[in-house]
């Protein structure tokens, strides 16, 4: 969830590049509303209003499972993977079994910022890593790691949002994901691998998952999934791959035992509108949905944005991750765009700390919820505020 | 979500007296259907899907504010309550904003196994307070807290099922209710309600929450409500209520923040269900349902537990607290049951220290979930198990 506090309706005055929500047009299909009724017309519908068994509904495992396996050439049994209450859940269940209050965290520089919010909650202490347009820098990671090192205080973990970046639209190439494999070998660290945006690829495959790569390489991968991006985030529903043994810790968490498995309604729907095939053919729909929201916006930048300013090309996801003049702070972009109604977020937020240099000349734009038409508009009159500080 | 981890199903050939789950055949009803239906069919069903409010559904905050302050005249401002993703997510984030590592809680003994594991999953030093048939008993607490005192470590938070109590079944009196309030103001800590069967009494009214009893006496009262109880437990749907601040503070979560309002799809059902007055019609209707219950396992155990034998006289809820003679361990009753293929839960489990010698000799039985027509049966069967052990 992103910052905007206002719903969606309260800002219908405004066009919104800032929050990271899929198009709300595709969240009600036919096809979702054809499996809600076979939920309620099953012989026992009651079940979909029961205590889930903890691991999750079995059958949404089954078909994940299977699919996986299909898709990724993966080879895991059903002890593997667990149905989650959306990432969010995932993520904060990691944090709570795998690290401890002063204990060190590593994190892409920039990163997440709701991401950062659960670490914190978790009194840890964050370091980031910087990244370039390829993903973070090898060479930092291995400073860092020094540097930690020699200070006793190894890091846990490292939190990584590998595919499609949220917020900067870069991904991770294949080369650099098995070099950090390395120095999670070397240093023991745990990978916690945010992949939801992974499924929405638009011109090339996302690289094989820290997850998929790491195979008998004795790390420990803990990928994380979710229909939050390719199907409805109200669902809050998703998924945890691991180790059997990792799975067994998240399924004895107390929360999971005192709540039972992860949204048993939301996942008995879902689960029978994935065995009917349609999640496959809705993320289908949305490659192209979300490829000619990028496509816009891309072409928008080019047209209007004045010289200096650069930006990335996401490959997929929702984000694209704009640099300003050195002489053009985005806080005062994003207040004067603001007057103009077009939000949109500045990149301190999405380092550890806000007050830092870090981010000062960068704006996340989202091209995944406003509607299409609005997207051009808003990054011309975005477009003209940066103009105007550039002079 | 209790200790059985089959499913209902898996357990097909057995009698549970043992989870504290809802009567299933209350749990899907016609009118529930149609609130569904209602809300796929709205003009923007997508609503939703979405992510949600932060702190929860609107129509149902508004819902659940004029019922609460109607019901019990209380006077909540709308700040003062979050919809929560059941009891759980409401135990989670209070342990979480309002604990530390090694900090002190106190709980009733015996209490609900699965909120100390939470608990204990946030590392605190857990002290339990002996209860006897009208709730925790106050010089104990007393004793309990110069102890505390004396050590530097006061309790930062008291967590209580005061109303129709898990597992004992019994119902803190209103008068120490105050009692505890005044130690409450003298110690500094929190009072944790978790008041989720309070709407399932059958004989009297459920004396004032500490909620309602704590107005204008500087005490903090976190109080949790839930679905789980008197609708579906699989919609994960709750809500708690404290000061405006307290709210603030959860609303403001990292988990809150990511993951948006709890069960967003869930939340609209509700809501619309609740709208067309549903929801106090159904908890008039579980009022008979457990009540009728409650008469059968009550009988059956007069009719055939052996002399020695006692038990609590739930007003409410969902459990019955049976003590066995000396003589008689609850485990060796559990296990003999078990092969007779009747399920019970033995008390160590829901005491800080399972190993000690609290709950050796007692029971929780459930009257809430087996089949009407089997529970006389069950008792007949653990009656004889524990008559043969008497011998």
């Amino acid at each position: 969830m992103q910052n905007l506090n206002l719903p969606p309706d309260a800002a219908a005055n405004t066009i919104s590049l800032m929050i990271g929500h899929p198009d709300p047009t595709t969240l009600f299909t036919p096809e979702f509303q054809a499996s809600v009724n076979r939920v309620l017309a099953a012989p026992q519908p009651f079940h979909a209003l029961e205590y889930g068994q903890e691991q999750g509904n079995p059958a949404l495992i089954d078909f994940l499972v299977d699919k996986f396996n299909r898709d990724q050439t993966l080879a895991l049994s059903r002890e593997q993977l667990m149905i989650v209450a959306g990432s969010t859940h995932a993520v904060d269940m990691i944090a709570r079994l795998y690290t401890h209050p002063g204990g060190a965290v590593m994190v892409e520089a920039p990163t997440y910022a709701d991401a950062l919010h659960i670490f914190r909650d978790h009194s840890v202490e964050l370091h980031g890593v910087p990244m370039d347009d390829q993903g973070v820098i090898i060479a930092e990671m291995e400073r860092l790691l020094e540097r930690l090192s020699a200070s006793g205080n190894l890091p846990a973990l490292f939190y990584t949002i590998p595919t499609f970046h949220n917020p900067s639209g870069t991904t991770l190439s294949e080369s650099r994901r098995v070099e950090i494999l390395k120095l999670a070998q070397r240093y023991g660290f745990m990978i916690v691998e945010d992949d939801v945006y992974r499924a929405l690829e638009f011109d090339t495959h996302a690289p094989p998952s820290f997850f998929a790569l790491a195979k008998n390489s004795g790390v420990s991968v803990t990928h994380i999934g979710s229909f939050s991006k390719t199907l409805a985030p109200g669902l809050r529903l998703g998924w945890l791959i691991a180790s059997a043994e990792a799975i067994a810790g998240f399924v004895d968490c107390g929360t999971t035992q005192m709540g039972g498995g992860a949204s048993p309604l939301s996942a008995q729907i879902v689960a029978e509108y994935c065995r009917q095939g349609h999640w496959e053919a809705h993320i289908l729909h949305l490659q192209q949905v979300y490829q000619m929201r990028r496509d816009i916006m891309l072409a928008a930048l080019e047209q209007y944005m004045p010289e200096g300013v650069t930006w990335t090309m996401p490959a997929g996801g929702f984000f694209v991750w704009v640099t300003l003049p050195e002489n053009v702070f985005a806080r005062e972009v994003k207040r004067q765009a603001q007057e103009h109604r077009v939000m949109v977020a500045a990149g301190p937020n999405y380092f550890i700390d806000p007050n830092s240099d870090n981010g000062q000349h960068n704006l996340r734009l989202t091209y995944s919820f406003a509607p299409p038409e609005d997207i051009e508009t808003a990054v011309r009159i975005l477009a003209e505020v940066v103009t105007g500080l550039c002079a």
